[in-house]
This record gives structure tokens, sequence and C-alpha cells, in this order.
């Protein structure tokens, strides 16, 4: 699990500073046949600054969906809360700031696709993933039924990746009829000594967004992360994102992390974070 | 705890395929005292398919009931969530299919009883169980109030057991108010090398439900087992069910299990399910 | 974390004598960075006599708010749930009886400061604690807020604690706009041989609340506790509590436990309660 705690800053807000804390505890559950089948199942429990399971309003902290899998030769059957084939690909992350993510607007594809949430319900579905040597392939299925029941839309994504050498190229395709959701999405990762770079493209149903992002390690143990895109989907005519960010270790699984991000839209918005993260 | 997914199917629902999937968590406490008193408590967390805490409806997945108890010699007394008399005599499960049990309609006395439940709030009260060699007893009670209040009824439920060699018998009695609660039943369990069979019959309320069950390994690692049974209560005049199910045994606690029956009543319904199960 | 399960008996209920139980499980997550800072996270799920986490009413059985931490040298600092400077005095709880703890009327200050609570949401806030040799202090603050939004009332509250010897003094002091909070405190705790005992005294929002409590080791496992106070806030003109109680340590950490007490009032209670406490 991970606990982090911090304070959080938001230009436009009533109260511009606020304590900002997570709480995540991972249970875990495994089982190996003699055949060397891997099964596996996982739940997650997370508390925001706080948040507890008690009283109304309802949804405050909890256990999300179980997701199911079995896992054998580099194939993996998934079931249950689905990871999705958009969310996953690689480079999509890439120049994550902050302790919070700072709304995570590096993240090209806008979520408009299945992703893997620890505070929520998530979509139910059946995710389907195989690698083998620089190949990867990972596809992604939730439809409107059994459990995501009157959702109105299916979702079916895939994405093949490619690595060589210092590369890593990926591109995704999603088919869903949601208003708003990504219709495909490219990465191109590069790394460079300490310097890890991605350009990334997503069409979100019609608008696209595109930018550079990157990780960049400055000494043993202090990373400075940093992205600048641009979403035709912000505002009137489109508007930029950008952010910086840094993650000092401190050993032990402990870090120091702190961010700024300017959220580009109709109002822009100029949001920073800093505290204290450690995993368990 | 444990883990399972798979599919289900029912031949009368209006999506007649389902995914099926659940995950259990067991958290047990235990401590001895130097007199050698054994003293534990249990809770126990359940979700089903896209089941998480979050939310409205709630209902959906969260621990149940504690069960806290203290043994010694082989004898037990429990408090909190009621075992329950009937629901464990020995031989009820007998018979019991695939990978979700398939509606248990092998147990006899049609659950008109207070049983232990993960997934839900059972009935609160206390149980007191002894054994000692061949013979074995098992008391439950819960009442109105404490936990139950407003339900309207007691129940006092008591069975007695006996082995001899390959047979085991069991009779038990229940005193209870509540429309439709199981007055008595008795089971008869034999085993002959692979095969374990038992005859088992229930008066619920009047209405008999009795009927043969048996579970034959016919491999190293496969199970095969079904029942017939005959209920007075279903349909206008009585019905029959019957499922058969394997199991076979991946090694490592992994199972693939299946199962199919037929559900009596006014309308018969059959059921299947086919799917993988382990327990970490 | 612990079970504890026995009777509870209460003159003026409409049920006198009820089931009383509770399993309490804590979650602690811990990590260490390499210049010695200790990160920790807790959670706690309770759940009293046949709650849990489904259905409504909500409320029932749930974890907790979590709390963060991060502390060197005998400095830490919380945030999250607030423990609570008033709360943690030394000797505040000195006198506590039974298995319940029979509404704690051995502590003066009323519960009219911050305290933690493992049963339901708390306040949410800030804790710096400091002690060094015989010197203690503790800082804690919570506000309208962050979590407490429309509470309406900041409280901030602080004490100091001295130790020489046999002796331990401390005083706190709280400034909050809260009707019926806790102005001051002040504790004198001294230990002779097997004896504890602890004056205390509290100005509860201009209701002076003091008075005498007891520990004392009767035997090898045996411990009997006791205490008699005054809260001029009870009934017309003031009223007095009293109550004794014994444990009896089965060692591996379990008790048997019970007490008894007259809480005071303009209709004076004798409760009472007996059982087996175990923890793990």
């Amino acid at each position: 699990g991970l606990g982090r705690f911090g304070v959080y800053y938001n230009e436009n807000a009533a109260t511009e500073v606020t304590l900002e804390s997570r709480f995540r505890l991972i249970v875990t559950g495994t089982a190996e046949s003699d055949n060397g089948l891997s099964f596996g199942a996982q739940i997650r429990y997370q508390s925001n600054e706080h948040r507890d399971g008690y009283g109304a309003p309802q949804g405050n902290a909890a256990f999300n969906t179980p997701r199911f899998w079995v896992s054998t030769n580099g194939f993996t059957v998934s079931v249950g809360q689905v990871l999705g084939a958009i969310e996953n690909m690689p480079g999509m992350y890439t120049g994550s700031i902050g302790l919070t993510g700072l709304s995570y607007r590096n993240v090209v594809y806008n979520f408009g696709a299945d992703a893997y949430t620890s505070g929520s319900t998530g979509s139910q579905g059946v995710d389907v993933i195989y690698s083998s040597g620089a190949w990867g392939v990972h596809l992604s299925h939730s439809w409107d039924g059994s459990g995501n029941a009157g959702r109105g839309f299916d979702r079916t994504a895939v994405h093949g990746s490619y690595s060589t050498g210092q590369y890593t190229f990926a591109v995704g395709f999603q088919d869903s009829d949601n208003a708003g959701d990504t219709e495909w999405a490219a990465t191109a990762t590069g790394t460079w000594g300490n310097f890890t770079g991605t350009l990334a493209y997503a069409d979100n149903d019609g608008n696209a967004k595109y930018g550079i992002a990157g990780d960049y390690q400055v000494g043993a143990a202090t990373f400075i992360r940093g992205y600048v895109n641009h979403d035709e989907g912000l505002g009137a005519s489109g508007d930029e994102n950008y952010g910086i960010g840094f993650q000092h270790r401190l050993g032990g699984g402990t870090f120091l992390e702190g961010g700024v991000a300017s959220l580009g839209g109709a109002t822009s918005t100029t949001v920073a974070d800093l505290g204290l993260r450690f995993s368990f």
C-alpha cells in the first residue's frame, strides 16, 4: 500500500491551500497450480483526506471492485475491473508530477477509455495481455451489462507496442460509442542516459491532444519531471497544459514530492502540491 | 480467502450467460491463554462481480458481522454471527456442485434455519459445540433482540451426530415460529473407497424434502459430484431437483470447477457454470 | 487488533442485559527513510455487536479515517485524524474499568476536546508531539474546513507533562468556541509499589469535574481499578460518578474483565459488564 500527505494549492479554489492525504491498502491473493498457471485476485482500499467508511455521503472510502487474473508464459487473462489497453500504453504516464499528479494533464488520452481505479468502481470486463520479447499486445473489453448495466455503451480497445534499443513505440485504438472517448493514440518514448522523453498524441473523439513529456534524473536520488501539451478540446479553440515537478527519494520507499502545473481551459488554473509519500 | 471467476448460465434469465466472480478475504485474530483456552474472532470481506464498497446501492461488498469464540478440549462457545446447528449437520452439503453451488438445491433444509454467511449480516446469537470421540453436539440459539431486533422470531436448534467406521449419522431439530423454517432433519453418510454418499431428509415446516447426494473421486485430482432430491414445497405439488458437477484440482489450491443443475418448481430452470477458483 | 465479548447490564434500559462484542482490526503501514525518519499510516476497522459493513443504516462498522505521521528523535508530526492533546494527557485514563469502560466517566475532561476514535470519523487536523527525558509536550489543532467543514469551530489544545521519580504531573489548555468544551485540565499521578493513583481536575466550559482514580495490582495477574469524582455539569447542581472493576490476565494477551459503575445525573444509572477480551 501507500500513504501520502502534504498540502495542495489551487489558485481558483475558495480555500486555496488544503491538507491532502491518501491511504491505500492493497490486498492481493495469489496461488499457483502445478502446471505453472499463476492465479491472482486483488482489491484495494483507498481513503483520501478525512474520508472513512462510515455514514453518508457514501463513496468516501472503501474497497474497490476486485480484479482476477490467471497468467502463464507472458500471457495474462484478467476479469473483473478492467485495466484498460489505452491506459496501459507505454509512455502514457511519462511526465507525471507532484504528490498527487496535479490532475494528470500530461496523460493525452484524457481518460476517455477504461482505466483501473483504486478509489472507485471502474468498469467490469476482460483484459487479455501478451508480451514476447520486444512485442506487447493488450486487448481490453467492457460492455453494457454485467456490472456496467445501464452505462449505454461498449468499449473495445487494443494497443500494440514494440521496443528496440532505447526506443519504445506504441499505438492504440478504441471502438466506443461514448461521447468524448479516445479514438486512437500513439506514443514514442526514448531514453538518453538519465533522460526519458515521450512524444504522445491522442484523438479524443475528434479533438487532438499532443505534446512532449520528460523525466530527468538530476542526482543520485532526485528526479525532475515535466510536460507541455496542446489540447484542442480545452476552452473555445484549444489551450495548453504544462507543468514541472520533482521527486526526491529518501530511501526505504519514502519520497519527498512536489510540483506546479498550469491547467489550460476557458479559465486557466495554477495548481501545486508538496508532501511526503511512502510505500509499505 | 478465495478468488473465483467464470461464467454462469441461466436458461430463463434475460441475459443467459453472465460473468461470475467472487473475492473473499478472511481476517482471523486468535490468542491463547496460559491455561489453554483458545480465543478467536473472525470477519470476512466478500465482493461478487463488479461489487465494491462505494456508493449506493449499499449491500454490495463489505465485511460481514464478526464472530467470536473461545474453545478448549473439543468444547467451543461462539457468540456474534451464528454458525447454525442445522446448517452444520454432517453430510448436509454432500453433492455441492459447480463453481457457485448452483443455488445449493442439494441442501435439504432449504436454509430454513440460522446459517453463517460471508456476504451478509446473518443472525446474532450463540453456538455451543462439543465433540468427543465419535459423538458431536451442536446447539445454536438466536432471538428477537440483540442485533436481530424486530425479526419477530426466535430460533433454537440442536443436532447430534455419531460416527462408526465408514458411517456418520446426524439428526437435528429446530424450534422456530418463522414460517417455512425447518422442523427437523436427518442425514446418513457412508464412504466406500472413493465414493461418499448421503441420504438426507428434512421437514421444512410441513414440506418434506429428501434425496440422495454423492461425491466420487474418479482420478488422482478429479471429482464428480451430484444429487437428486424431491421437495414437496416446489410448485403446486412438489418437484425434483438434480444436478451434476466436476472439480479438477490443479494443485497449489487451484481448481477448475463446473456443473449443471435442473432447479425444479412451477417453472423449472436449468443453470450451469464453469470457472476457476483458488484459495489463498 | 482486539476482540472482546461479554454481557452488558444497564439498570434503566428496556432490555437490561444485552450481548456486547467488539472486533477491531488495526492496519498499520510503516517505512523508514535512510536519514532515520519514520513514516507511518494507520486505519482501524471496528465492528460492535452484530454490526457489519452492509446495508442501511450506515455507520455500522467500517474503517475510520486514516492518520499519517512522520517521527524522528522523539519528535512526531501527525496529520489526518487528530490524536488530541487533552485526550492524551498522562493519567487521564487512570481508573478505566470493566470490559467496555462503562461510559468512561473516570475521564474528567468529558470528551470536550478532539480525541482519536477507532469507530467513527474523529476530527481532521494536526498533532505535534515532542518528548525529551522527563518532559513532554503535545499540541493538537483542528479547524473548520479540510474535512471538518461546517463544524463551525476550531480547536487548539496543548499539554505539557513532567515526570520526577514516582510522580507525573500534566496540565493542558484548550482554545475552542464549542459549547461545553474543556478549558483546561490538570492531572497528578503517583505510584507507590503496586498502586497508581491520579488526582484529576478539568474545567469543562465553566463546570468543574474533579476526582480521584486508582489502579491496584492485587495479585500476580489481577488488577482492581476504581474512581470517584464530582461533576458540576451533572443534573441540576452536580452529581457524583463512581465505579470499580477488575482485570484478570489469563496470559497470551487474553483477559477476563468486569466492572460496575454508578453514573450520576438527573437520573442516576447503575451499569455493569463482564466478559473476555483478547488482543491479536
